[in-house]
């Protein structure tokens, strides 16, 4: 087929070129001094990003790495952690700490619903004698296209001492995301997300209040001992081999985010949030996230029952070689989701919609042509006023 | 300085071009038909190099990363183990053991020597009750450029059920390595040593006997857990987001070396191995490790003491722009490293000699110029009937 994949996944995303021609450079001495300064350059762009004063450190992992180094690091065998589930990805986390030794308590939220900071509360309220150590929390949980509302499960926690742990893998700089601010004790994220390189790299942050902890407890660990990577940090070092070209690609790519700016770019990840649902809605289809919830970096259409959502995923693949995500377990051929995620442009959704309408009419569920597609053009028209294209970074 | 940086570390090491250009492709969706082909030949390749029979997982991370693995996977808390040490990686591996709740016996082997298979065979002939569950080596160790004698020790071993557990992390497709033949269990290797590629990927390699003890035993693991990744990889798929770049840099590694052959590629190294030691001799400087255990890998240089290793690294580096490695903890100012490793030329090795006697004189400790260069000369020149230099590769 001629021309290039379009890949809306919810990651691994789309690379720009100039992050494929910075991570094109040779190796350096991941203990000399080139290598030191490029540690301390990018962990204080993560750092900003997470807008955070607390410490980061950067691990050759995916983000499910990540997510074990926020367990192995902050939890104790035995202690008691609430894990609230919104999808895959929340039980992920709680199989993780269950793991690793902790007794977990998962609050198990109908798939496609976001938590509700109410139910958390009350759950926090009624734990007087303060055995609960940890509350772990999706921010984007991908397999739903569902955000948690984190500030609100923040004031849900109150002063209860457990520390608040979120996985923001595929939410951070796609969605506001204010770390101190929101009283994050420990997040996780990764590099193939908003960051827009390829995977490889988990970004783990952490507070005073977490290394306290840490230093405290003991659990299984080594590879992700945030002790000994903060000593090494010091030095300008990683405990263990970084992946460097992957630490050329994080370099580049925060020069990017910080020309088109952190608000802008979480902007444009709710302007194709809105474009992206208010076109399927005009096509008549159903979407499993509600308004108040729904994802910046991906989203979940529930396929008409009788096409089932896999031979969608097919169709476009073979008629258009656009790359959609399926469902996950029970949502596997219920749903597709569209990734709109890290290096994707107005342009590349507008031809998704109109290639999913041709698909739909061709597999037998007749959809007006051009109706989400004029949805979509409605939306950039009305935006085209504050973004402008240029160079392929928008500004 | 003009001209590229001549990188002689025991990893990371030199990347060939095209290896460059094939991480430089697009990325593809990691649950899809093009990765599941990238994964099984991958895969299959690291078995061959193993010469394994057994299973083959990658992992997104440091070659620590898979000791981890092969300590959380195959060696459950409390578990008697006995780790061999003879430097500072077989001392990492019995941490990690420690780490993950193992009772650790060590045996610590003096800084430049290779452990005695003898000593071995009386320690395990003396578990009359087999209380020892498995026994950790290092096959090539980086931090002095030692290889122990596998083979040997798994006749040490004999019929003792312990799983015999191989940290070949920079040893592999540098020195033989029969894994099934030597009756090694697990063993552990990673992407940036003599496979040419950046670091971020690791490779476990395990037998059927491991997988049952493994099914049997319980530990802390989620991340490396190797039911999940042979349960995935059934499908063609990781359980967690694969490091696709450094996957396509495989996948062109695997072709490169398959092109010059395993046999080939461990001759190029015991060559590059026999011509360093040689020309160090000749200028008169000391080797830490003797002849019957030097490893192929990288050649551990004694430092003349009133000028530190230290001092040398320096002055290479800003004479030259060549980088060799320090010594490590003990070792730290009293050795230098040359790495030969990977995508190294004899004409690299052959320069850098010859900047060594410059640098040495410059330092104030006189080597009649050209003595280490005309021993290496005389090395090529014997070796030029075997080996022809095409295209950058070796043949």
């Amino acid at each position: 087929m001629i021309g290039e994949q379009y890949l809306l996944l919810p990651g691994p995303t789309p690379l720009p070129e100039q992050i494929i021609r910075a991570m094109s450079r040779s190796m350096i001495n991941h203990r000399g001094p080139a290598f030191h300064d490029l540690l301390f350059e990018v962990t204080e762009g993560i750092r900003a990003i997470y807008k955070t004063e607390g410490e980061v450190l950067i691990y050759p992992s995916s983000g499910t790495g990540v997510m074990e180094a926020a367990v192995a690091n902050f939890i104790a065998p035995g202690d008691h952690v609430l894990a609230v589930s919104i999808g895959v990805f929340g039980d992920r986390f709680a199989d993780i700490a269950k793991a690793f030794g902790a007794v977990v308590e998962k609050i198990s939220v109908p798939w496609g619903k976001a938590a509700d900071p109410q139910l958390i509360k009350e759950r926090i309220d009624r734990d007087i004698d303060k055995r609960i150590k940890a509350v772990l929390v999706s921010h984007n949980e991908t397999s739903t296209g569902v955000v948690n509302d984190i500030p609100a499960i923040a004031d849900a926690l109150g002063d209860h001492p457990a520390l608040f742990v979120v996985d923001t893998v595929s939410g951070l700089a796609a969605h506001p995301f204010n770390m101190d601010e929101w009283r994050v004790d420990v997040a996780a994220s990764g590099s193939q997300k908003a960051f827009m390189i390829p995977p490889g790299l988990g970004f783990l942050a952490f507070n005073r209040r977490a290394l306290a902890i840490h230093k405290k407890i003991n659990n299984s660990r080594y590879y992700w001992d945030v002790s000994t990577g903060l000593e090494y940090l010091q030095k300008g070092q990683t405990p263990t081999t970084p992946a460097i070209s992957l630490f050329y690609g994080l370099q580049e790519a925060l020069h990017m985010m910080a020309q088109e700016g952190l608000e802008n770019i979480i902007s444009r990840h709710a302007f194709y949030r809105d474009l992206t649902r208010a076109s399927i809605k005009a096509m008549g289809l159903g979407l499993l996230a509600e308004p108040e919830h729904a994802s910046c970096s991906v989203t979940a259409v529930l396929a008409p029952p009788q096409l089932g959502a896999n031979r969608i995923c097919q169709a476009m693949l073979q008629q258009f070689n656009i790359v959609l995500a399926g469902g996950q377990q029970s949502l596997h051929d219920v749903i597709f989701r569209i990734g709109h995620l890290g290096y994707v442009r107005e342009l590349d959704l507008l031809a998704t919609v109109a290639a999913l309408e041709i698909v739909l009419n061709r597999l037998g569920h007749p959809v007006e042509l051009g109706t989400g597609v004029k949805v979509a053009q409605e939306y950039i028209l009305k935006n085209q006023s504050d973004i402008a294209v240029e160079e392929g970074v928008i500004k």
